[in-house]
């Protein structure tokens, strides 16, 4: 598995994705996951927010309608077209193409300090999110926190034994114009934690948003802070 | 719910709890979760236990067969008849008869401390299991740790919506000696994070135990340290 052809497929989709998004074609997202990740920000009354992986920039979009406390937005995504389509659809916010790979060699000289960064469903690598976790710290304000939202592991999990590892993609519940589905890292929620754990970060809360019409977890939210 | 239904129903069903352990009668345990759980304690080579809600005694008795560091090692529970068959199966080894309302009573002036406290299957209360944690830490040496062996949340919600609460419980499963079920306090992956974080407890590691029959989690471990 490579990064890249993690990449090709986001490229590859980046029009497609940024329709359904702002059509919510979506319906996990459009019930439950966005406003769960919007509350889950607002709560803490941020200032400033770094959004890592902000595709089209939703988030960033409802989190400045939403959190009045907020002076600072940023959207980074590692694929241009995306970040294009954020900067037309909000001219007035910021967004910087950067990679995961970007944002790792360029933690150590670093000047650009975050209340909150956000990573919402994108994460889907395995050794390059192992760095990235270990460079967020350097993009934190002091008392700064990351938060993620992720697929649930106990329900993305389907049939297959419940172990981490990559996983094929697919793009079943998509629209037809998705293409080329990329495969993605399946952690199990004990590897997310331990995962925490080996980065410096503590767990200090965690959320498993409810799908209405299941009664079980949509997906999970971590919200982590640095050991001191 | 009371802690008292939950004390009457164990003590109904000492004599045929002990014998569901020494016969290993119970699968998961038998298979998965005994072993998953002296290997967590193991791993850390400590110099002392206190197995809170030992039961009959077979944790602290498979610890000192297969952790050689081990040179203290106690077991507490609130049921008498619990109590007394773990001195009679183990005479060498200590135990003591203490509820969770005497260690949370006597935290401050306890004097003394281990290097693991373990908690096997035996947190079915709500402000009851909130206060013991809060409590734990001071019966834990410095860099000690709590190593807590739950139900797994998704596995044990079953088909009811997953949200903690009071839920009933049965004997399914079990011989026809058991009776008198009790209640008890289902705790999502969430609420259980929470719980530890609202208690000064940093979730420093966490296992999912897989049942080989099932491929799904048979438990959650989870081990803790105070935040310093």
């Amino acid at each position: 598995m490579s990064s890249a052809s993690i990449i090709e497929s986001w490229v590859t989709n980046a029009t497609a994705w940024s329709q359904a998004i702002q059509q919510e074609a979506i319906e996990s997202r459009k019930l439950v996951t966005n406003q769960a990740m919007v509350m889950t920000i607002a709560k803490h009354q941020p200032k400033s927010l770094l959004d890592i992986g902000c595709g089209e920039g939703w988030l960033c979009r409802a989190a400045q309608k939403t959190i009045p406390s907020l002076s600072t937005i940023k959207g980074m995504d590692a694929i241009e077209a995306l970040v294009d389509q954020a900067k037309t659809l909000s001219p007035h916010l910021a967004w910087e193409q950067k990679s995961y790979q970007d944002l790792i060699a360029g933690a150590s000289h670093n000047q650009e300090l975050y209340q909150i960064i956000s990573i919402n469903f994108a994460l889907f690598e395995k050794e390059l999110v192992e760095l990235l976790l270990l460079a967020l710290p350097n993009y934190l304000l002091e008392n700064g926190r990351i938060i993620i939202q992720t697929l649930h592991p106990l329900m993305a999990c389907g049939d297959a034994a419940y172990e981490e590892g990559w996983r094929e993609g697919n793009w079943i519940g998509f629209s037809t114009a998705f293409k080329d589905p990329h495969s993605w890292y399946f952690r199990t929620m004990a590897a997310w934690v331990n995962l925490f754990c080996a980065s410096g970060l503590i767990l200090d809360q965690m959320q498993e948003p409810i799908h209405p019409k299941t009664g079980k977890p949509a997906s999970v939210i971590f919200e982590l802070v640095p050991r001191s």
